[in-house]
């Protein structure tokens, strides 16, 4: 390791192996702790790349929590999980911490089968209240299981369904606990009345000064700490018997805010209210992304996700890119059209710049809208767009569509209304893992009336398709494509409208013929190009759109070759089965011998893209073997090749 | 007709054509067109059955919204749609009111396709402030479009989507309209946090008076309204200079609570609130579910949903079942099995007794949850609750299971946790039309890993299913069963907990195979009898389960006949697939030819059930037809029967 030399010393947290080691050092020692993890966190993540920001946010917090609460017993829920790094130092899992979001390593959020310290893993937004609530009533109904801790950010306690949660469990009115982790910073700029709310919370008054404690909390403060939390409180609450925050109104008691970095806030607060507590109760810590280190403090993204980098300076190790990235190119393409068309608009949900909706953005901002973490509102917005006669582009990943889907199927497709869906994240990720992986929408979409559903092959296609969308008024449109950089062809001046329906050959043959649906395209070449190279002649076509399916396509290949693969880049139940039940109620299965290529019926941990898609048993080589197999072609008995 | 005599005289609504006609009317004559509207939808609906609660909440909003707005060039959106009745009435479509949720009549809800007065359609809950931004943004980047006007319920306002809206709404700032009708009651009794809130708004001043308007509001009222306004704004916020409401919180201008059947108050609010509004306003409608219309108003459903009934006397003409409901064997037997496991708990959101959750509820108010409209709540919940090791069954219509699916697939199956998902209402539901079919869920579920799918045959099926659930730790599952009675057969002592993954055979036959997976095996049934009057030799053989596949079976059927059908109230996508995946891949699809009988491309519309499978080219009939098809069987040529 030629970065052992910079590891920091860490004398305290050597001596944690656990957090019952955290629970028997003094406030003092604790504060040392947390500088000690910040240091390790640091060093680990320029080895690895992954999520700094947000966990230098949390630092004292986590020690903090591990010190007060009983850990496993009690349980922690950290919404997202990507601000779990400290909390894995601190869990047993420092000697791995440098495997974090590689292959075979830790993964970057939350996970139950990691750690008993995991008890609800995590990485889309804003699921932990509903969790902790669950725990709550677990412990409640005998199970053995102590208090439940959410710590959710602002920018997640905005969605609706941690709104939901709160709402419920303000109804319930049990014993838990969530902490709002304030950084005034998702991962854009906050959006939202909510943050404005949360600001004018202690805008007001002076940061350290602004402790608001319910009644009962403020009793069990040191004396200092309980004058200034009264004080803060009348401040916040505006006058005594006035009206309370949003949290004490859906039934919270609500502490704070609180400086979430200074120990002697956090651990006095968390005592009591784990002392005192009897209902639900809501503490506000406002704390720094990448608080400790400068480079992420003075960052405008306060290193969000980072690749690696060198400790001293904060660099970040950049791959020169050798191709433009899909979201860039969809981004740019949108802007082109959008130029033309001053009907077209975009919608991202808190993605600005995972999306390429910036781009559009820094172009049209009034045509432009990120509506924080809130798909369902989204693509509703998006479908009240578009009945007004708007075109708007709604630009969520493929994982993240899921939260949309009901409005999907009932405020867009049913009402056949041109919503045009730029699904970016199609497909295995990378670091991000399975919980990030677009596996699904190929199926969700292609079940619905009147839905049309494309997939790039590469980023030439990918602005045909953009403009074909823009085009397409009749009805609700999706288009997918792959985390990454496109293949590196020539780009088209501009996007070809393409006929809908309509796929391409892109390579003739005669024996097998490969039918790919979106960014595998490039597998196919190369399992052609091997299968070639023993003489199996390759067809290759390009469906372009699983929905409507090009049926004359599909019929001249099962009618010309002894084997067609299907190959796309999602679960059972997309492109294939649209193919199979074709060809099955149009009594074609017997024409040829047909296969799919999709990904196997497991989530995938993280790799590299190319070595998950290995795992998924999807390589170039996997394709050939498979049409060699469908067509009864024996490999080792063919001729080799005459070069 | 025989009830012609019994219909009211309706003078003035008589000559209203269109809502610019109502426009012409004086307030004197506005508040008697109110009260025609009324006894026509009294009557319409006593012919018809339907929403008549809601319906008769808001007659009087209904007619003072188009008085003070310009519809159609205003839009409208009645979230859930379902208190549409008087609008429709009012918007051109009174000749055919008496046709409501008829087959060929009007939906029971607002659609685009009726007419132009209904500018989004909806069903589901919650999504209209949502599209009324939409359409204020439309508006604002020159569409032609004017004000945008969301009526959304108490219970509505409170699902997350909902709040997403307000929020994004609140930071947009345009100037829109969020009308909130609050009757206190969602389809069940209220629940949730945002409940008690709305109540405490008016808990401390007397309802009449309890006008609090914002400052350039009040100004336009008259003046005994004014001062009123002032007064009770003051009593509602607290102190002068106090926090606002959470509706100000979040950007909007508050106006109410108004007592929504009063029209001198509706008519000089709304009125006030056109002329002068310049961002979001939300103005607070309190109504009664039922009003007018005694029988409905004492009722403890006050009519939520009714069957036809005798105007008088307000008796419905209510059919006698012939077997329980699938909604009742659920909840009887769940609750049975909850007497001998404390682990088991029940989930539903907002649909206690469409559920039959209520039957659970009864009996054990401590295990039973009603989240309220918050189906991405209710899921995690319920992942947090198995986590914690108890027996969640999450009961949720497949519809509405659309707005959990980000949760289904993160939270529950990503973790493998053992969420229990009871899945009413699925397939073709009949009077509620397209957007309450339950058509996606066995696609949408089958292609998640971990989970198990099941789909029950009958109502004794059904029980069985239950308790395989109930005893089901190692991972999540779900099964499925349509609306309304079962088929009268005999019912088990008890569930019998089936081996995962096997299906079973109901009919040995020699010709062709119909492998049926719910509860279709009925109309499959009858297509074998038909068939084996013609001389046809039909297999029929009820799966059971989608995932896992039973792969014995499956095989076996293949080989053994000429052609093998599958059978699903499902799109495409979902067993089906499932079958025609495993047997591409095994290289098995030659054995026989295969078809899949799955729901079509295309939304049905409103029918009995039977009638709309019969739509959707799903009958008996159909059946049998594509049987013989693939078997290359001519009907016209086989013997007829020996009798």
């Amino acid at each position: 390791m030629t970065r052992d030399c910079e590891k920091p010393a860490t004398p305290v947290l050597d001596r944690i192996s656990s957090p019952a080691d955290i629970r028997t050092l003094s406030d003092t020692a604790l504060e040392v702790l947390a500088n000690e993890v910040r240091a390790e966190v640091i060093s680990a993540v320029s080895e690895t790349g992954g999520h700094l920001g947000s966990s230098l946010g949390v630092v004292e917090l986590s020690v903090a929590l591990h010190a007060v609460f009983d850990t496993p017993r009690d349980k922690i829920v950290w919404d997202v999980g990507h601000q779990c790094y400290p909390h894995k130092v601190l869990t047993g899992r420092r000697d791995r911490i440098r495997t974090l979001r590689q292959e075979g390593g830790l993964s970057g959020f939350t996970k139950r089968a990691e750690s008993d310290y995991d008890p609800f893993g995590a990485a889309h937004s804003s699921t932990s209240i509903s969790a902790a609530l669950g725990f709550t009533v677990g412990r409640d109904l005998g199970q053995p299981t102590g208090d439940a801790v959410a710590v959710i950010g602002d920018g997640s306690i905005s969605a609706g369904m941690a709104y939901e949660a709160l709402n419920n469990a303000g109804h319930e009115g049990r014993r838990m606990f969530v902490i709002l982790n304030d950084n005034e910073m998702s991962i854009a700029p906050p959006t939202g009345a909510m943050s404005s709310y949360l600001s004018s919370l202690y805008a007001s008054t002076p940061f350290a000064a602004a402790q608001k404690m319910a009644e009962g909390f403020e009793a069990a403060l040191p004396g200092p700490i309980r004058d200034h939390a009264r004080r803060a409180r009348q401040l916040v609450t505006g006058m005594p018997g006035g009206q309370g925050t949003l949290f004490e109104e859906l039934g919270f008691t609500y502490v704070g805010p609180i400086d979430g970095h200074d120990m002697t806030q956090l651990l006095p607060v968390l005592r009591a209210a784990r002392a005192r507590a009897t209902g639900p109760v809501l503490i506000h810590c406002c704390t720094v992304k990448g608080k400790g280190y400068a480079p992420a403090e003075t960052s405008a993204d306060k290193y969000h996700g980072v690749a690696k980098f060198t400790v001293a300076t904060g660099e970040q190790a950049k791959k020169l890119p050798n191709a433009p990235s899909y979201t860039k190119v969809f981004g740019q393409t949108l802007t082109a059209l959008a130029e033309e068309d001053p009907k077209i608009v975009g919608i991202t949900a808190a993605m600005p710049s995972g999306t390429g909706i910036d781009i559009l953005g820094k172009r049209f901002p009034d045509r432009t809208f990120d509506v924080g973490i809130a798909e369902q509102h989204a693509v509703t917005f998006a479908a009240g767009m578009a009945a007004s006669g708007l075109r708007p582009f709604c630009a969520i990943y493929s994982t993240f569509l899921q939260r949309g889907y009901d409005q999907v199927v009932h405020d867009v497709a049913l009402q056949n209304l041109p919503v045009r869906f730029a699904i970016d994240r199609a497909g295995l990720v990378g670091a991000d893992g399975p919980t990030h992986a677009g596996a699904f929408d190929i199926g969700y979409l292609a079940a619905l009336p009147n839905m049309t559903v494309m997939a790039a092959a590469d980023e030439a296609e990918l602005v045909h398709m953009v403009a074909t969308a823009a085009a397409h008024d009749s009805g609700p449109i999706a288009f997918r494509y792959p985390r990454g950089e496109g293949e590196g062809i020539e780009m088209p001046e501009r996007g070809e409208v393409l006929e809908i329906g309509k796929g391409r050959i892109v390579r003739e043959g005669e024996d097998v013929a490969l039918l790919s649906f979106g960014a595998h395209l490039g597998e196919c070449r190369k399992a052609a190009e091997t299968l070639a190279e023993r003489g199996v002649s390759v067809t290759i076509a390009d469906a372009r759109f699983a929905k409507p399916l090009d049926t004359d396509l599909i019929r001249r290949l099962v009618r010309s070759h002894r084997a067609v693969v299907t190959v796309e880049q999602g679960a059972q139940g997309g492109f294939g089965a649209m193919v199979l039940h074709y060809l099955a109620n149009e009594g074609l299965l017997h024409e040829a011998q047909i296969r799919t290529v999709t990904l196997p019926d497991r989530f995938i941990d993280q790799a590299a893209p190319d070595a998950m898609y290995a795992d998924a048993g999807m390589t170039a080589t996997d394709i050939a073997a498979m049409a060699c197999e469908a067509a009864g072609i024996d490999l080792r008995k063919v001729s080799t090749p005459v070069e």
